[in-house]
């Protein structure tokens, strides 16, 4: 694969999060694309919505997602599907890192 | 999410293999699905090919992808592209179960 180093990701609305793509477009992926986020303890993602879905999958640590409307808690083992248009974070606990897997289509 | 329990791969030329959906159509997936497998111990998914790709991601153990032409070995953190119309196998190694994620188009 033509894995990538992990990078900051700059985004406004982010803070301590890092992107590594596992599977990308030069791999020759047809469908859809997998990526590795890290948000360090007390980080965050954009709260934020697009036109697409996510699949996530936690790998480790704890934290919780924020949606409009609500909050839940994930933790390891968890698989999250984020609908297209939905707005959404996801939050690391106060203590460790959370790392999870994040597809997209293509 | 609509999450399914463990359930036997009875596919032909499968070895103590198990499959659980994560995030499926019901769920309303719109592009591609996730489903967790264990392979026990010396078990094996089918040497087969399909028109639709797999992306893996190797959880837990180790074990290799055995090719048409040749093998590959597998660990924790790996992620695996098998394009489609490619021969494939998963096999565990002989001392542990190998746990993957393995997403497929919709």
């Amino acid at each position: 694969m033509n894995e990538t180093p992990d990078a900051a990701v700059t985004e406004e609305g982010a803070k301590g999060v890092k992107i590594k793509w596992l599977i990308n477009k030069k791999d020759g992926a047809p469908t859809f694309l997998m990526r590795h986020f890290t948000v360090e303890a007390c980080g965050f993602t954009p709260f934020h919505s697009h036109d697409w879905e996510h699949e996530v999958y936690v790998l480790e640590g704890y934290g919780k997602v924020r949606y409009e409307d609500r909050e839940e808690k994930i933790a390891p083992g968890d698989a999250i599907l984020i609908p297209p248009k939905t707005k959404h974070q996801f939050q690391a606990s106060l203590e460790k890192p959370l790392k999870f897997l994040c597809m997209v289509p293509k």
